[in-house]
């Protein structure tokens, strides 16, 4: 196959698995209509990658001469991660801003798991890697959609795995047979999974000997016996495409995934006990991941400097000296942001098995620039808009013969500009920056791909400092 | 009367008032569900002014023995504006942090048109001064909610009244007769308008001699002939108290109102055409509703203090070093803000008429703080929350016997609290602060009282910088 | 005596005390031009208290009708707390910005051991109250200048006393007779040492009883034997009033202070042993000592804030819009600065003896306030300023006649404003922010009186959240 | 020649220059403590360029096969421009982190008034390009230091040149003959053109016409009769290298430079009169200068990063939470000033001519990403140094034998680390960023290559915002 149509997508999902939301079961997640939304909006994925114009950047030949999914392709160069970069844009371009988010992160998974696995085989664990390049053939093969599991439901925070009230606040194996192992627990907020046909699974954090069952990285189909999958009904949006251009039409979902005793093959597990590893899969996997994230942020915020120029002008206020203060934060932020990830690109390092991983400590910078600025970012858009964002009317009111003149004449801005445009682009800036889905992207802004604060140690931990500490010895005379 | 009852208070508007909400009229504001929601809301007022244990803060009993809300006292010292202050938390409080604004507000209009037409009396106008008087006397004796229409629709920003694309995009006198003047236009975010008893109107701005007609202030009842309010649709909650344990509740209305060549008789008339004194009835209210605003805030911003240490404890992170740093943050924060207010009204200056104005450099100061900073506290208290703030399960999933065993055993956080209250925690945050809500607030913070960029000006204009001038010419011995 | 007027103060000064300066020992610190200038610029606090003008503020009168330094006043109440601040800020304004400090920190050392020594007294100790009010009364009545040494040199900051290289790394008690104690160690940076009367020695951390040799609180005259005082040359500056209208007349002096097995009677040890209190009279000292910072920080702010004014005024750049909003910033920064310490005045807590203390979050606040944005501030009065305060000519270019025209005539700015006054306000500028001196204070701003890292934890550890979670719990329905 | 030797370049400053220090003529710079010493510190650039390990990269070969200076070698693609911010960068390096900028910024000028004549060219102006190109040839066959003047006085700054209180404030052309022009007036703070062989000049601002005899851009020696220098005394370090690492060694010179009716012979000037392209080349010039700017402070970046790690260790505080949140923003920040540079090399923009210029957007990102932040990093390491750096003792007494021994005991740090290491330390961080250096410094930061507020409009001005626009108005759905 290689390469899978939208409508081979869509149908790959009717497979039984076990979905709830708002306390229903879903019977079919492509005929309930707000999962079906968030299948429309990732399907643009399979969508772009069969229209000429994204074509190349969307898919590559390999060497037999197959087409593929470019997600599934091992970077192996900057070049490799600058045009993944791109092809991230690019889709989540498609969504309007809202990352689709179903190879991404799957892909982020197979090249950490390949360069850990790897590592591993050097160390006498050769299996994992066979298994490892058998599933990646596979997954690219089939072009599937893939989820990754990673945060466990943790408990108290303070505590390790083995150290909780009870012991399934983190995923472990509970029973090992000849054929496969047996796997208890929970994760939160897992992206994609009720729409996925792979949910991958790897440790949350570092572990010590004594957390050896907790130490387990594998893959499931989405309906495995005992999986069930809790949508979350937070960031909903109207249907109304007027007050919620975006939000009617893109939604992201996130499940509480359980592993109720579920059984995966040998052939699909990855890491069974090797604790020594597990923080190595747990940060790589961020490595890349920070990466994505970077990439992915940048047509928010595109929207975010487009809406307040765009807003500016309507408001008449582009030239007041304060607005144009907060525009050039808004570029520079844009700005900074896209110029640091494409600089962990161009500066990757090199992993064990030869691929390519964007320079960590520019890739958190990135990342860590876009979340710790994200608020004071959107105060900027919200700040050059105006109190009507919260305070206009509906759409209602605008269709009604008695009020809608009303609003026509009076909510108008600088002439020129439509009313309606004008009320159009509020929308588009409430429903990005001060709505239900405006609160999700805060708290992605600082949660998704980890905290601010794991930012910081990785800036920290991954930092090479030996030439700035010798150059400092010089200058200081230390020794002397 | 003096003193209204709940119960009277919701009567009372039942007075044909002419309210539209998502297209269609409001028969009764007090049995449409939304409506009726903000209407409970605000009936604390009158509730609490009840209760023994704030009867004596929030009346007072004037000379003549009779006993009134303590809002419409006029301020004579910083005794008064403290009790203000205090009496206006309180009332926010029992608003569970959502202020009410129904006599805040109207009061502080009062304040600063007593002050304004005190002067004006002394420039040879004697008549407004009377009228308010008169005004205010009534006010106090009905009891009223009252309700301030200042921020005019405005158009192009960048152009004054008379610029604009059409004469009405700033509310202005389009007839005088013997009687009293018609008046013409919309203003923007007027709250509490549609549960009010009265709607002051004021300028928005300092206005020149060829914007004569637009200055004028006055008073009309909310069913005044040619009065249209159309409710804001934003901010609604759904009605699930687990899920939005503020909103579920309480709320602010907003409207956009329309002045429909609306007859108003002189005697609520305070100013028409008096150009010169525009500017000072806009900043003088200003200075009084900021000080209002920075009390207001205080029960909001406890709440945020208190979920983010409760939320800490509840993730056994707080003694996490960044979770203290966010803790410090938030309770400086707090601390400001209080403290600056407080400071603001033992600070005050005196205003013509012997009305004492809360220290407008303060009053900004602590205004400001509070704003510039709201986002970036929302961050902290986002950041110890964790992401499950907007991917977790929702209420009837918790109900549901196949799913909410799952939850009740993963979502747990610290042994001792119990996973549903670490979810009510969840709840209140998002609820505050990553919902519609908490959009709705976020742009309150920055545009609600003036913007971030009008208590700059304030204090830039409000300081007496001559000792300060005089101090550093000395030791700078400039002149020498 | 009760009054010592500025020549007896200097006179005090000649007594055989062991003072270093870049590495020769100082004979009469009275006669030496460094010192001399430290000294006369103290003396300013004994000049000012003969000034009618100033007698009253500096000075009060006993039950027994006897005048004293108002320093030495027990505060009582928030009266007594605004009096001192603004005592503070007058002393300080007669140093022109720089704090004298030769009363202000001894007092705090009395009164934090004075309240400590009450509570230990409760506790079975009561001999050291007893010296403490001899002491406090002896210096009272000789109108002493103190200096009070706290900080431990402290080796290996992550290291307690008795876990360091060397057990000296912390002042203790190495023995003990019928007579005294004998004291070995060293402090650092004890402000003011070389022109007091008294120096006072307290215990820099909470310790525990392995550290029993350290809780060690006492007075010694500073020509006590083996006291040795090693003064830091740096911040000083030229003698050119022109480029140092501050720094060529004020300065602080401050020393490494080593205690070569000083000798100190019992009437002046005031704990030895006691750990249980270190933290106590560690922590209860600070909490007046960072009032005391925040009061006196203000005519350093004022020099800023006023410089910054007649710096735009002279460059003619008071209407652009980016110095009117550093402008805006600045007066923000002094009024929150001023604000939260008056504020923590007006709501003290009372220690034990009756004793008030500023509100110790509201002074931790103001402290922090103005400690983490000094840096900023100072960058925005550079800002407005411009590239010639470090590019520009020499006194002697000025009054060299083969380039002193050129000056005169090319370095002028707004007409009206004399070239030798835009250079004055340059120079007033430089040498308070760009400079040896501005260094100094960049230092002092986050290292004197505890650092920003302290001021945090105290704001946490002494806020009372209890109302706070109450409200919070209530609102979130938790345990329902 | 092609390649001056160290000695040959300062045998060239030996011709009469007329210079100015402290109010005396400096007869010969080369002899004088202070200019030798600034003159030795840019001599590095000479003496690299002989060095095997920097020769390829300080040096280029043309296509006649002759080494030069790759200063002067115009940029015609990334390479050419990662390459100049690596030589900049080494430079640099050689000075101990203090900028030489004797090429750095003189071929900033040639390239961008070679793109501006080729353009002038274009619009029929050809005289300027050849005369340029010929000057060219001639810098850098001579191998020569060269200076820019650009800022102008500038007398009141809400001026223009010809509204000043007199016409000079501006330098201009004062007549025109055959053979030349003759110039008037003064450039504030010109670096290094005590110590260049050629002193370009250029308009600092756009221009009307009305300001055409302002519009001139030229070049002349500085020997050039009428012309004078004023050599500021501001960030003189003493000649102590243990207390000024850095200031003792390296010294970066700035005068006021009076043109005295400097007569410019017709081959040396560049512009005259072409008002219309003042703007262009006071922008291009700026546009290359700041990505010098952000190329050359990556060293005393590293320094500052180096020096707080080393401190953070001697002190015993690596581990500290606070230290690493400090160390973290430390390496935060110079990795983005780095990485954002870099990427404006990889980005950049082709002018006229082919000459390439980094990205605007990009090199200024960096440049303001650099001075905002400039202040709190400095806090961040004297947060870490502690307050010793301003109360430790000098030099003298280490050496004194009475003090000496006290000293090395009491001011150890953590185990292993030498005291007078861990006193280096201190001395580095406070020379660089406690003293007149550190002054001068923070000065640099926000001042030199232009203020934080162009930094800001020229992103603003250079952004390209139209894609974005477009992306926003689809996702809007404006217009529909």
């Amino acid at each position: 196959m290689a390469l899978k149509s939208p409508k081979e997508f869509v149908d790959s999902l009717r497979d039984g698995r076990v979905v709830f939301y708002r306390g229903e079961r879903v019977k079919d997640v492509t005929e309930h209509p707000v999962t079906r939304r968030a299948i429309d909006h990732v399907a643009a994925d399979y969508r772009i990658a069969e229209e000429p114009e994204h074509r190349d950047l969307m898919t590559y030949v390999d060497e037999q001469g197959q087409r593929h999914s470019r997600y599934f392709k091992v970077p192996r160069n900057a070049d490799d991660l600058l045009r993944r970069r791109e092809m991230i844009e690019a889709s989540t371009r498609a969504g309007h801003g809202v990352v689709l988010l179903i190879k991404e992160i799957g892909t982020d998974f197979l090249f950490a798991m390949r360069a850990v696995a790897t590592y591993m085989a050097t160390r006498g664990k050769p299996e994992c890697l066979a298994r490892l390049e058998r599933y990646h053939a596979s997954c690219q093969e089939r072009d599937v959609a893939m989820a990754v599991a990673q945060t466990d439901v943790k408990g108290d925070r303070s505590l390790g795995p083995t150290e909780q009230a009870h012991p399934d606040y983190y995923v472990r194996v509970v029973s090992r047979t000849e054929d496969g192992i047996v796997v208890r627990g929970a994760k939160a907020h897992t992206t994609g999974s009720i729409l996925a046909n792979e949910i991958a699974v790897l440790p949350t954090r570092a572990l010590s000997e004594a957390d050896r069952d907790y130490a387990v990285a594998f893959a499931v189909p989405p309906n495995a016996k005992g999986l069930r999958m809790i949508l979350s009904p937070f960031s909903e949006a109207a249907p109304s495409e007027f007050h919620h251009p975006i939000g009617a039409r893109h939604k992201i979902v996130d499940t509480l995934t359980i592993f109720d005793d579920v059984f995966v093959p040998w052939e699909r597990v990855f890491m069974d006990g090797e604790w020594q590893y597990a923080g190595a899969i747990a940060n790589t996997f961020v490595q890349f991941h920070r990466f994505t994230a970077a990439a992915y942020k940048l047509p928010w915020i595109d929207l975010m400097v487009g809406a307040a120029m765009l807003m500016a002008d309507a408001n008449g206020i582009t030239r007041a000296n304060h607005v144009r203060e907060k525009l050039a934060r808004l570029i520079n932020y844009r700005e900074t942001v896209l110029g640091l990830t494409k600089m962990s690109a161009i500066q990757h390092r090199m992993l064990d098995g030869g691929i390519a991983v964007p320079d960590p400590v520019l890739s958190n910078a990135a990342k860590f620039h876009f979340a710790e600025n994200y608020h004071v970012m959107v105060r900027n858009v919200q700040d050059i808009a105006g109190g009507l964002l919260v305070t206009g009317p509906g759409e209602e009111d605008l269709a009604n013969p008695e009020t809608g003149p009303d609003i026509e004449k009076y909510l108008g801005g600088k002439k020129g500009v439509p009313t309606r445009d004008r009320l159009r682009l509020m929308n588009l800036i409430r429903d990005m920056m001060a709505s239900e889905i405006g609160g999700y992207h805060e708290i992605l802004s600082i949660h998704a791909e980890g905290s601010l604060e794991t930012q910081k140690l990785t800036m920290v931990r991954e930092f090479d400092a030996k030439p700035l500490l010798e150059f400092t010895r010089r200058c200081a005379h230390l020794g002397e």
